[in-house]
């Protein structure tokens, strides 16, 4: 499948490694198009892997991951163009976290709003589905790694079947389908948009991200 | 041990009775120190429970419990005054949910401030733990109900001293010494507290309040 990342930090890089060692194509996206860290990512990952602008790639994706900050997600998104998404799914990764007053992050969108829901209403015409918000970037794509990948992510997404798109599409990084978690529509990114805020705090109590939420009942 | 709770409603009478099964004297605080719900969880509870205002039960407990709804903590606490309070351990398990604007509810206290740090605030001289504010009452005092008590609390505070002796009643309760995460100052209550509106949409995905979150490794 072709398919898009936007963004190549962290969790950008992770994802398009996935997708690549999956057999898909995957085109990442940077505000320049030439993108230095893409360039470095491309000589690694062989020729389904290429690079463009946030536009060139969400016109490329058939599925595009949102990868960004979320400080820049709504202006990046705007780059990559309603046009180019439109009937799209898109997977936001992206949280709101706000740096700039120091460490712990707060966070720039909360409480009676989420930025999973600006970016669906940003693109109307797109699927947003938000997963994989709640963890660290090498778990998401190796979630074996911790407890034998017995813990739990969130969906959340206005959607039935894109969501149900998404979790085949998670299955396939390794997830179990009943560790995956649908939590309602796009308005329930709040709920996991503000775990954030605990992550930050376990990430310092316990000394490594290297952690994860599981739902017991 | 001389206890108090200053609440009566579900999380307060789970605690108080909690207690004094213990073998705890517990007094329960209300506003009019006469309250009806008070009365009849004394007429179950036997000569160990009694009933008195806030502050009345707050100078009565050695360690007390607030188990009042977020959005009149501050000002029972008040009632209770601080000169009742001085010296010793506030249990808070309150979050500041809103529910004016209906469900799901969002928080009055959010982000860059919590209702732990303003209640540490109105009692300098007293040591408020902020915990057991991410579960069901019934769930507070039964651990073992969910996963063979096989999950996780939060512990928020700035005193370490304080934190040793609520983890050990907590024990008593049936968590698990594992099962106890201190996450820090009175500050990691931000985290906590913005574990509700992820709480409230699990409860709604799920139907039931009986889960819990267990962080693993």
């Amino acid at each position: 499948m072709k398919t898009a990342v936007l963004g190549t930090g962290m969790v950008g890089q992770a994802i398009a490694t996935k997708l690549i060692q999956l057999g898909h194509e995957v085109k990442m996206g940077s505000r320049s198009g030439h993108n230095e860290k893409a360039t470095a990512w491309i000589s690694n990952n062989g020729p389904a892997a290429s690079q463009g602008t946030f536009a060139e790639a969400a016109s490329f994706g058939e599925i595009v991951f949102n990868c960004t900050k979320g400080e820049i997600a709504l202006e990046v998104l705007k780059q990559a163009g309603n046009e180019n998404l439109k009937g799209k799914i898109l997977i936001d990764i992206s949280n709101p976290l706000d740096f700039s007053k120091g460490m712990p992050p707060t966070l720039l969108i909360v409480n009676d709003n989420s930025l999973g829901e600006e970016i669906q209403k940003l693109l109307p015409d797109t699927h947003v589905v938000k997963t994989l918000n709640t963890l660290t970037a090498n778990l998401m794509v190796n979630p074996q790694l911790v407890n034998n990948g017995d813990h739990d992510i969130f969906l959340s997404g206005n959607s039935t079947e894109a969501k149900e798109k998404v979790s085949a599409l998670l299955q396939t990084f390794g997830w179990g389908a009943d560790h995956l978690i649908d939590l309602g529509d796009i308005s329930t990114a709040r709920g996991t948009e503000q775990i954030l805020p605990v992550w930050v705090r376990l990430y310092a109590a316990m000394g490594t991200p290297m952690f994860q939420f599981k739902i017991v009942k």
